[in-house]
């Protein structure tokens, strides 16, 4: 019976923000291993990353095909890749490993089209196997208990939510002339490597993915009010949305508002209580029974129910963070691998981490989004 | 030269909400003394409510008609008239004073329909009549902080609002069957007496008047998605906004949003700065310079501008409430009354109150508002 | 049956801080009126505050004395006295006006000496007159709440309590030479006006009352670090404390803490819960009861105990500030002096505000910091 | 050149909190890997540890004696030893890896006695070898920006300290009466293992070393109230301390006030500005200079100093937490070692990490506050 796993990275070079909080994510457990690497186009970059983690120089790849082939043909092959290159590559690496046999865990947003997601969800179903995308902030333990407050009936149904993910570090791009200069700033504000959104691509994907998972509920149609302030793609937009059960809100996504880090807020409202998620503190959760007092929920506490205190890492007080989510997302997704190598079924708790049906939903938003962007927001339906 | 001021009441019985904090803000100054008022159709609390106030039995009237034509006769008669009644019947009474040659300050929603608020507009103006309307927010000292910041450029221009006005208070309604009894539950609910909006036109609207008066910004247009959780009014309302200046922005508010007392916050994102105003700890204003800390402005420090600072009463630390913000807006109300009564001209300085002008743009925003809200969240011209 | 009260005032001219919060407080219910008055011993001044409260002209005093002969003996004399004055005079002032069978509320700290605050207690007491002593944070609906919860046995037996009281505004005191520059700038800092003590006679002594009005618990004794910083009198002091029941604590108060305006913040540790209020946002009581999360509170809801929710004034989320604690105050005492003057007896709940006999112990607890300080911090009993 | 460590490790077995979280930092940046251990002395769980961290069965220890002496002659035996044990075997084991000459980290407090860690800090000296002591919160980048602060003259002299360390997790322990079945429950709670100081040794010891690390500023003496509410060792201590620049202050520890998990607040005022920093929320610093509003920095951001700005590993608003500020400590520690083992010299920059010396100080300090709690409170020289 397999105990530990391998993995290979395409993406990612050294001190690469994301890649880098992906293998710190797996190292917490010990359970996953750094075992092949195609992680840049750049030669030096790639061996240097690859001599950073020790890996067997024949198990460097300068091409990610060869690596899917080589990788898939191999009796100690990778148990798993994770994709952690921008986003319009995502589509051709991830399906050539699947169809290498080889499990994915791609960053989120899956890939460009919704054809293109649909795509990667059936060819992981036809052939059996694991397909997880990187929505990182439902690995918190207080996203999960938000999720499991909102199963047990603790807020009735939901009648009204009110989400936003603002950050500032855009707010120089307003109104800025030098496009090709800016493009080069970040690949998020190309629409050949982001694809049709940058703001709602890269951080509203993530309200879409964080509301639905605590709400378990899909969205049947958005109005989306987009931004670009003079550059090829949105940079702030405020949208609103109606969800499967006739509820309405709103979620407002930007990277020009001045005073926002990273400020993901999740406020979901029902019948009969209110749950409140702030990204930049996360081991605290609001809850408020209708009529009573707000309670301050904390992290590692006894009354954290089971299905989200499982994921605590920490005593209460003592604050988990990105990274941990990270290790989060993989410890059920590491969990989930080895139980299929092992035979073994998977029950749908084993599945509690964010699947390639997520990333379909996520990308079915994002065009969404955009089309009602250029349509003066008018609804579009997901 | 005349130093204080009499004035009268039409509603507001003794200990109704508003309708005394209206009272105690005039009794902060000591500037100005009830001699007159019609508080209650009945007969019985009228009286009450006068003898309370020790008013003379000649000025108890139990009809606003006769009372304006009475005290707008008297050599001694009122200064100027609170109108204090549900919305219904604020065209009418207001009406009634400016033709009897009184001041008026009114309770907002200024009136029911866009042409009765121009026709009190204009009749205010042709008679050289002042005439407020009580968006009391706008005296909190801080709110002033934040329109003098963003005249000073400190955020540069405005290019994303994000506001709300939040209440839990009305969560029971949603579903209710025995509409009759919800109305009798409060006029608020009662399409005869609030008018075309239960929630836009409570606190709504106090969005749009706080907004503006920080930023200056008009709104050209409203998409708003309404919800009335199958009562005759809405009870939840989420608005994508359009400036004058094509900022684009959402204004949520609702009344049954668990969790929330009366939770207005206002952010105005601009291109140098941002600004966070919260109500319910209104002696706070954050202001973010780009690319800097978050500063938490203290109201009563020196650092305050000259404009917001003068009408600070207490050192710092040491809070002001709702009662100071109502103490505010009549501060510079019976300020422009007495230099009126004095025959002096008024600075734009001397108009820092809330204006008929202010209450007409008021009642647009509703209509649009409700307008839009019947056809699937369409645009609407404010 | 009497309905209405009217009071004179020693100290306070036009718009001196807590001279002016006094008569805002009082103002609010319409209930006492401002007769009588020996507002500054400087005559302009004091005719220019008589002039504009409209005071009979032969009610205007020169002198103090004279206030409370006159006033004692005239028919429609006063029925209470409030005592604005710097702290040297309260004693001297009070006694004149029990002396002449006037009701007195009066500034803390009472007085300079432990003998001078007996006296007052005994004279009072002898004479059958009520006399207050404004500690006004006890006029804060929250802070009723906490009492009632701690009558409630909510936090069970309180086992440790952390109190501070920090303000910034004199730290440019430190180190600073012109001594009588110094005494000039606040009457606080001379030993000859404000007493043993500028910090712990101000601030300290509203931490001594605040907690003991929530947890009903007297001290035993105090080891008091204090620092002058090269002052007359102290600026910061750290004060261990113990109690009746034998729970300890600490104390904190200064006056040379940049970054705090005005933080009067109580925290009372019981053995099955606790409470935290901060003054600077006054409608919120912190609650936790062990082992469950913290319930934040907000005065205007049902769920506020009655003995608080009583002198609610404004609904939930609306906020109350400084002035409404002192308008709370004086409904207490209004009501107190009302039934005196009709015969009533006073019920227990009738007395809920601050008197001499806060006064008195507040007075021990200054001169024992005091003496404290003096002698390296070794414990001093109360 | 050596590019890469090895380590072994004392105490900790599997999913042991503290051993663990050592683990899991050190796997952060992937310079140093474990290679030996002597995990507990059940020989079950020990084996069972190696086993899931696939050490060399040779290198599995039953006992730490026999795993200094076999390391210390191994070619490639470990460059250092984690000691996680208990506090009472810190001192023998740290000793006997430093006589077979490998560097040291052990966890917090040093040791029983103030000769112990003396005698640890001389062997260490005499030998040329490291040793680390893990005071975690150190590791914290925004600890380290509040550091650069205050050497950068933000602040100007320190005047006051308030710092507090709250925990609620023991709050039943208060008058209960099995104590043998308590020391159980906790070897924390048990003198012979725990030391002189269940509360001031474990929490205390950190408030210590965070303010020291701060400031730059020792402790001439301190005055400490302890409570042990009938248990062997404290549970609840208010300690008045004074520095050896003349400031003072009071620090706060407590494992019985509900409502606080792991409160660990420190607050340093000083002439010309102040500092807040609360461990729950550890992106954040609070900074106030003098008269302006206060600054919330955000680590990550631009404006932080080098010096702190070094050790942050993800952009603002994407929280580091706990295991980041462990990664951290061992950052700085592993580049020491390797520079040692390079035979390179050490900057002082190179020793941000807490060392035995700050080790030292704290026993030091744990005894003062005990030795002065058995004598009411007096002061003790530290």
């Amino acid at each position: 019976m397999k105990k530990t796993l391998t993995y290979g990275q395409v993406g990612g070079s050294l001190h690469a923000f994301i890649g880098d909080v992906h293998r710190t994510g797996i190292a917490y457990d010990g359970r996953a291993f750094l075992a092949a690497g195609c992680f840049s186009r750049d030669e030096e970059k790639n061996r240097e990353c690859a001599e950073f983690y020790g890996l067997s120089p024949d198990r460097v790849y300068g091409d990610y095909r060869a690596m899917a082939e080589a990788e898939g043909k191999r009796e100690d092959g990778i148990d798993f890749v994770v994709v952690t290159t921008p986003n319009n590559a995502h589509y051709e690496i991830s399906r050539a490993f699947l169809e290498n046999g080889i499990h994915v865990m791609c960053e989120k947003p899956l890939c460009f089209t919704v054809e293109e997601a649909e795509d990667l969800a059936r060819i992981a179903r036809e052939k059996g196997l694991l397909f997880g995308v990187n929505y990182s902030y439902s690995g918190n333990v207080m996203v999960k208990e938000a999720r499991e407050l909102v199963k047990s009936g603790a807020i009735g149904e939901v009648v009204n939510v009110n989400a936003e993910y603002l950050q500032e570090y855009l707010v120089d791009d307003i109104g800025a002339t030098n496009s090709a200069l800016l493009k080069l700033s970040s690949w998020r504000k190309d629409p050949e490597i982001a694809g049709a959104s940058n703001c709602v691509g890269d951080i509203g994907s993530h309200i879409e993915h964080t509301v639905a998972y605590i709400t378990g509920l899909g969205l049947k149609r958005v109005a989306a009010l987009t931004d670009t302030f003079g550059q090829p793609l949105d940079l702030n937009a405020n949208i609103l949305v109606e969800f499967e059960n006739g509820a309405h809100g709103v979620y407002s996504c930007s990277q020009v508002c001045v005073g926002h880090m990273n400020g993901l807020t999740v406020r979901i409202f029902g019948t009969e209580g209110a749950i409140e998620w702030v990204q930049e503190n996360p081991n605290i959760l609001y809850y408020t029974p209708k009529g009573e007092p707000t309670r301050i929920y904390n992290r590692g506490m006894g009354y954290i129910l089971p299905g989200a205190a499982k994921f605590s890492r920490l005593p209460s007080g003592h604050p988990e963070g990105l990274f941990t989510a990270f290790a989060n997302i993989y410890k059920a997704w590491i969990t989930a691998v080895l139980k299929t190598a092992n035979g073994e079924e998977l029950t749908e708790e084993d599945r509690d981490f964010p699947t390639v049906e997520d990333g379909v939903r996520g990308v079915k938003f994002i065009h969404a989004c955009v089309e009602s962007g250029k349509i003066d927001a008018k609804w579009v339906e997901v």
